[in-house]
């Protein structure tokens, strides 16, 4: 018995490996959230297709396990990668009480890769990858993290920087960071990767206060080193870099 | 005038994206360090193909705009993703007194998404990306980024984690973390991602102060969440999150 966790890329097919597109070809069933499933559903004519809503992640988790208990092959499908704040995880966790059930996860362009390769090349150094969400996470938590980053001069890519009722948290991230790093820091913002709309904008740490963003964004904001070139987010590969 | 950076993924073609191909048999010629030529040889027959060995990335550009400059389309290439300690950076830098050459970043699998899955689902919390190598960064600057880290309880992946020279590196970051983390987090070892002699295994932060490895390894720690499920590292996705 064997599930698949697989990572689907950012958006379109032409970021999904072969090997993901494989294992969803040999599938008997594929599983995920609504928004993904639609997504890929051109690629799979005739597939058992599976979707399940928003924050049911548990239930797409269970609804996978069952299928598999009576005999399929299962992909559950992330967007992304599959383990950066994707199911993979969860499904572990889940499948806990099926040892029976062999689980696969297949890797995926996360948003930070595919971000990064539209603003320039901002992850080139060390970097920190912190989710918004406070569903599961203690907001103090979560400033703790933003704090110690900033501090430590990592680059900072975040995810989940906002949500419908969490509009203003990407505004007190930046004020965070402001604390320990200069508000003229190169900061880049990614939207729908991959997808139709796609758009990306470099700016700088202090004007990410004031643009508006949402659950589709992904925000960088670069390291003390990093510089703008050809209106790109650039981060040298280390301090004591030369510039020629 | 155009040249992509162009990230291959860890390995084997099953993890090289649509988008990555489609790019590399378009061009003219492709660049790239000795190894990962040597990597996708086969699947390009007849292409034009420019290797430079290691630590000669500034050559490897000039080279890579001099085609460029001579009307080809020009690809260079990095392993995993081009964008994480890869060569778009360095490329953007090099490039920047030649305005009239296109640049196009194009996203990889980084070998924390293709580590972490082989190891299960280590990355699902936010997490530090950390490079070992001080070549271009001076070690006090990598001892407070792996401080920050482990203070803040971050997931944490290290590239880069030893040469030849640095064979102690591993246990010295080892060391700096458990002063704020229990040796008993489980902590990953991966090494040849996606290659012949692919290996993973599972083991303590503690227990990493002993194990060799080498430039082709990556090293995964985990948060105080982090669990061992089914002999692989699992971090659930918050803190407040109910076990089942
Ligand atoms: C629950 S996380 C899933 C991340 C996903 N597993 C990955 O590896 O990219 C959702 C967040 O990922 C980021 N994200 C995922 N896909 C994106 C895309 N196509 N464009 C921009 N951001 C994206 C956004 O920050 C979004 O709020
Ligand atoms: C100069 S960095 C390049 C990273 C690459 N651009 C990426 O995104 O994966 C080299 C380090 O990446 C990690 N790495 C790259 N490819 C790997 C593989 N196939 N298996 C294990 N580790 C790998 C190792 O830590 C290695 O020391």
């Amino acid at each position: 018995m064997k599930l698949f966790v697989v990572g689907l890329g950012p958006g379109g097919a032409e970021q999904i490996t072969p090997r993901a597109m494989a294992v969803l070809n040999q599938c008997d069933v594929i599983a995920g959230y609504t928004v993904y499933i639609d997504l890929i559903r051109e690629l799979f004519p005739g597939k058992r297709l599976l979707d399940t809503p928003m924050k049911q992640e548990e239930k797409r988790c269970r609804l996978a396990i069952e299928e598999a208990l009576s005999g399929n092959t299962v992909a559950l499908v992330s967007s992304g990668d599959a383990g950066v704040y994707g199911m993979a995880g969860i499904m572990y966790e889940t499948a806990r009480e099926f040892p029976e059930i062999e689980i696969e996860v297949v890797a995926g362009i996360t948003a930070a890769c595919s971000g990064g390769a539209l603003l320039g090349a901002p992850l080139s150094h060390d970097f920190a990858v912190i989710s918004l969400s406070d569903l599961l996470t203690p907001w103090e938590k979560i400033e703790a993290r933003l704090q110690a980053a900033a501090q430590a001069d990592f680059v900072i890519c975040l995810y989940n920087p906002a949500s419908k009722k969490r509009s203003d948290y990407l505004a007190r991230a930046s004020e965070i960071i402001m604390r320990f790093q200069s508000g003229d820091l190169p900061a880049g913002i990614v939207r729908n990767i991959g997808r139709e709309d796609e758009s990306w904008q470099v700016t700088t740490l202090a004007a990410l206060r004031e643009i508006p963003v949402d659950m589709f964004t992904t925000v960088m904001i670069g390291n003390s080193q990093t510089r703008i070139i050809r209106g790109k987010m650039v981060t040298p590969r280390g301090y004591r870099y030369e510039e020629t």
